[in-house]
């Protein structure tokens, strides 16, 4: 049986696609960590590729085939490889690979040392055109504390504190690990956060923020100079979002630089 | 022409269906004030009645039709209308209708007196069966600030603090306004939340927080004997979730009793 | 009592910031509708500046006070002199102000002509620069229905279809309304919805959708094409996502052009 | 250094909590499969104790390390072991375990055999009472898709269809697996869903699934009719809800059963 093959038809509206592809696809994977262990966890996964205005459509189950082949284990490079898939494999021009994940750290409390697993959302992007080098673009997404410097300077005990989120995107040369971006915004916080804390490390912690206080403008200048240290990063972009304690609305700041 | 009504016909399973109907039907909405004023919002809706083992299907299209004959102007006793429209409308032997929507509040700083609205959330949930009066029940989440007590106990200085959601539901006689219920949560907190503050504002939140600390479990409870003050209220449940400043996890709280 | 200026203080890190602002901040609005009347909503609101490298941070309640100062009735206009306020009363070289809303629009079903409400997602984007124009951008997010036509073409009976989520954003000259743009990504899939739909349009409907199968790349074409024949504007983006029927995962589609 | 122990205070208030505990805690976990395999995958968890009315507060740390001490590798005998843990560790009366994660089972097309993952959400619940044996129940959400028999029935031509979500809920006796709960839903529904679908794939769905129509009550009732032919299963509870293609609004149906 001859089926027809609609998406092959020629398109006559003149409207080349910058990205058509597939999103929202859950698979479980194995992410490469810097100690060359491999961590579990699992992905969720946007692929896309540019369409020329005189095909009718694109065939998606392509994404899902290249996605296979390439197996579960990843690490940035093996993902970069995937994009460059999409390129030969869907005959584009560019292909994009976004693949959204968590990963996790074993992270010790100040000192009970008492250990448990922290979460971090991380997120690869690359972009692949035909004839160059893809670009990569590696995102962390890191839960700190930040303690707000004009609450505790104007009032005479206390001063408000929060969860808040803050995002660092890089675009690099050489290696550069997960791990190191989250020490990078970890460092720059009013604390880090910790899956267990006893009372001796909740007394620490509390003390440690109150002496650090960092208003979400000084928590992306922190990472901000980290980043300009860093030889190796050649773009870079910050993001932070308090989730103030004092209001039911957020603060956030950006700021974003190419070296 | 005479369309198939494949609702209707007979179904041969012998399975009766507790709930059938529709849901994340969004509508916008004007509620009564406490003050008798009308505020707008935009209401998400459940709308269900139970079907009995012999009948295939519902008819879907009723339940819009009841939502549009009753307008969009609402308060509880409207609302409750509502539920006994979809027993007739839909010939069943019961139904339920949720609605759930922001619900604003001006918020006056505690010094300034600069003032925004804060919002609030709030379900209705009312169940009708035939020849009963219906059954409703209402809740608020509010957003509030909690201080750690065992962090100020342990630590030289500050304390860690953060924003929670308490969420009141009550079930009453006679008449309970939102406004109340609010007033009930904001009062248990370590300190309400305000959209405006100035810093002599700031100030005074910050050491108030400090002066009045309270785990997710004191704010249940400070909660509960509220509601076991109240003699309207019949039964009542709380839960309180903090999402707290050091930890990427959250902890939470539950108190409910039939009084 | 004369409070430090923390806020105030002389910054010595040099990083400008890109952005610094409120989030995810709920306001009740009413929204000017092209008929002249005005419709009440729910506003998620967004307002940042820029931060010269020299101050350590900006003043985050003026947000809230410009917001107050405006009131709570908008169109386009009104809101693009929120953006200028924020530049004049936050000092700042550029601002931001970005607000999400749902949109509500009676529809009537095709045969029966029994109405409801359709609810769609609204969002303006203006950014201002001291100096110049304020730059605006309007996004309309519209459910649709789509049916593959591949799947039909293929099939001996039926086709798959399902809802799918239209994006368009224009920046344009002139007036043009909400109104216009959603009746533009409509009139470009393979049926509208509709929030109350009796038999006889229930039979319209699966057969229109029938017979004007539309791919999601289709779609994105389809509205482009109606972009470029509207002389008011300037630049577009398209992104189309369609939840399949057939698959856990969705296909999406994206095209923009500036004119 | 002795540090007060805020939590341990006696609470004068009368008021005994149902539930305290921590939420939205994020592991890594393995969870074995029916084949003896164990697969990867992320949990979001939720632990909780009762707590007497003249105690303060619970020692939260101790729901960490009692998770800590299980190690990360469970079936659901290890995590009705997790609930336990927390009884005696927490010296509480009631505890409460909630795990929720993906789960993945690799899915072949219909004629190709081409094959991916597709991912389910399961919900393992259990609490334990001191001195009972505890109770367990496994919810999986399941997407399917679902083609109306109405729409097939008026139309010429065509059906509407589109994904739902069904979640079966159990409680048994002996072994009941999560793959076999998946496929008593996916056997109730229009079609199942899968990762890759080729042409002559794309065909047989469509075409089975316009030979199966199911309306959202038919899916539940087919799911609950195999819910009572099974003998280990002592009670049920089955949701289903479609995401209408013809509408912005979703249809639901529920019904449960202890047998």
């Amino acid at each position: 049986m001859k089926l027809p093959d609609t998406q092959n038809e020629r398109d006559i509206r003149n409207v080349a696609l910058k990205r058509v592809g597939v999103r929202s696809l859950t698979y479980p994977w194995q992410i490469r960590e810097q100690s060359g262990s491999w961590q579990a966890t699992v992905a969720s996964l946007s692929l896309s590729v540019d369409l020329s205005a005189h095909h009718k459509g694109t065939h998606m189950s392509r994404f899902l085939e290249a996605l296979e082949n390439r197996g579960t284990s990843y690490d940035l490079a093996h993902f970069r490889g995937l994009a460059g898939d999409l390129l030969s494999q869907l005959q584009s021009e560019w292909a994009q690979a976004i693949a959204t994940f968590s990963f996790f750290q074993r992270r010790h409390a100040p000192v009970s040392k008492a250990s448990g697993f922290l979460d971090y959302q991380v997120t690869w992007r690359v972009e692949a055109a035909r004839g160059c080098d893809p670009e990569s673009r590696v995102t962390v997404a890191v839960p700190v504390a930040t303690l707000c410097p004009c609450s505790k300077a104007i009032s005479e005990r206390g001063a408000h504190n929060q969860r808040g989120h803050a995002t660092l995107s890089v675009e690099f040369e050489g290696d550069l690990w997960i791990e190191e971006l989250i020490e990078m915004v970890e460092g720059s916080a009013s604390s880090p956060l910790y899956p267990i804390l006893k009372r001796p490390d909740e007394k620490f912690v509390t003390e440690a923020a109150y002496d650090n206080p960092v208003f979400v403008e000084d928590l992306v200048r922190n990472i901000a100079l980290r980043c300009r240290a860093d030889e190796r990063i050649l773009w870079y972009a910050v993001e932070a979002e308090n989730f103030e304690s004092i209001h039911n609305h957020n603060a956030f700041a950006h700021v974003e630089e190419k070296k």
